[in-house]
């Protein structure tokens, strides 16, 4: 087998795509709280909400105090999901270190998700991107349904590189590439990789997985097989996506972790502080998480 | 990457490795029922009970009755557990294809399970392997804690080649490698097969994966490219090991079913026909499976 990858970054999403789905109010001091446990575990990028429409995503409407008031660490790099110039606007002043752009590679789940043709959401992401750069932003473009699209089906790697380039040539850092309904298996992860990897750096590339189908951690497996260093996860397996049916369970971060350490690979993230976090969230939602690592040590 | 088997043969466990382990008395009709479910959804092997002691494993106590009364499928090979010769005469007597023997590659789980010593286990199990092959029965060897024990920790390649070896040698036609508490991450699975497969041919070899971390789809992902086509599943991911704290959760047919045809690997089996099976011991149970494919058929 190919080479392993010595370090890998993880980004927590658990508060901004893992509680966008849930229907339970998580008052705001509590979100804070634990958006600070998460700040500890020793994880370096934490994407802490989103400044979407509240109406769209009332769960997080308090993105603004939540970014006022949290304990930022030095050592972590503090997103947030960012649609368009106002929310822009607003996640300046609430303070991040990172904007988080999205669109889909899929035309029909982008009509669905934001409510326009790709074509029209270019000129959009384009000028909050360069607006985000020129502050000193870092900016990560989120391509979301880069496998396959509940509503059309199979999505090309080539229709995911058409709007990689894009954003990459607006100006992103990065790219976050989300199997936002969990049905990709190893080989459409190595499909994928081995073109966008002809177009940009491996460390450009972060893989955004959902365990929808239980194939998350084999594909994480096969990206680090590429060179992959970068991946999301949401701690307990928290979340989903509202527009895309059957889509539930982010790849939980603790099994990321547990798989990570355990092949030899280092993301100075302590398991059992992530552990922790995840009880915790889970404890406030009231209901088990579809996480094996917290089932594990609730049962051990 | 290197290649894949065009073709892969899953032995369903579900009804003895999987109920062994459940509180839950499923009436004798009910399982026959179940079994006749399984035979027809084009698997090719099914362990259908167990023969040890029915005070040491209640749930399957009718394994007789069971064996007597399914209705056999001759595309099918039905085997049974079998610990000794008394167990393996009621096996005669019941029908089977083939008899399973067990031990651990672990002293101190071999112990625990069977209460004996690794050396003390063997004259036992050369004894019903040379018993079964005289009346022409397929023995597969079954070796558990092939990566950690509970009690013991890491267990090397080269404790599992010995006892591989010795069951081999007494005419064992296959071996089956118990990922008993479900902890082995790939790397683990790559350097056992590096050993095993100088010794043996890839066509004895069955992988047999525990899910409790979440590894168990990309440590099947890992066997496959070391040329492995043959796995253990149990249907929703029903079962454990009743002697290994925290083990829970046979890795599920149904994720190994969509990994497999996902990655373009036959297996003649119907993913449809197989979750209507877990479906259906999921009911009788009265209790969510830990099956991600289950939950996401229920909420589609």
């Amino acid at each position: 087998m190919r080479n392993l990858p010595r370090e890998v970054i993880i980004k927590e999403v658990g508060p901004r795509d893992g509680l966008q789905n849930e229907k339970e109010w998580i008052p705001t001091d509590q979100k804070i709280a634990w958006i600070n446990m998460l700040s500890n575990t020793g994880v370096r990028e934490i994407e802490y909400s989103s400044f979407v429409n509240p109406k769209m995503i009332p769960a997080l409407k308090d993105a603004r105090e939540v970014g006022r008031k949290i304990k930022r660490n030095p050592n972590v790099v503090y997103s947030a999901l960012v649609p368009n110039m106002k929310g822009l606007e607003f996640a300046l002043e609430a303070g991040i270190d990172g904007a988080s752009v999205f669109m889909s590679a899929s035309e029909m789940h982008n009509q669905k998700n934001i409510n326009k043709s790709i074509a029209e959401t270019y000129p959009v992401l384009e000028e909050v991107i360069k607006e985000a750069k020129a502050v000193g932003k870092r900016v990560t473009g989120y391509v979301s349904t880069v496998f396959d699209c509940p509503y059309q089906g199979k999505i090309t790697p080539e229709q995911v590189l058409e709007v990689c380039q894009r954003l990459v040539d607006a100006g992103a850092d990065d790219l976050s590439l989300g199997d936002t309904i969990g049905t990709a298996v190893p080989t459409d992860v190595e499909k994928l990789l081995e073109v966008l990897l002809k177009h940009f750096p491996k460390e450009k590339l972060i893989l955004h997985f959902h365990d929808t189908r239980g194939m998350a951690i084999a594909n994480i497996m096969t990206s680090l097989h590429y060179g992959v260093t970068r991946f999301d996860g949401s701690v307990g397996g928290l979340g989903g996506c509202p527009y895309a049916k059957g889509a539930t369970g982010n790849v939980d971060t603790n099994d990321v972790l547990y798989l990570l350490h355990g092949v030899g690979i280092q993301t100075g993230i302590s398991e059992r502080k992530m552990q922790q976090a995840g009880l915790y969230i889970q404890n406030l939602l009231g209901k088990l998480l579809p996480s094996r690592s917290l089932a594990y040590i609730s049962n051990a």
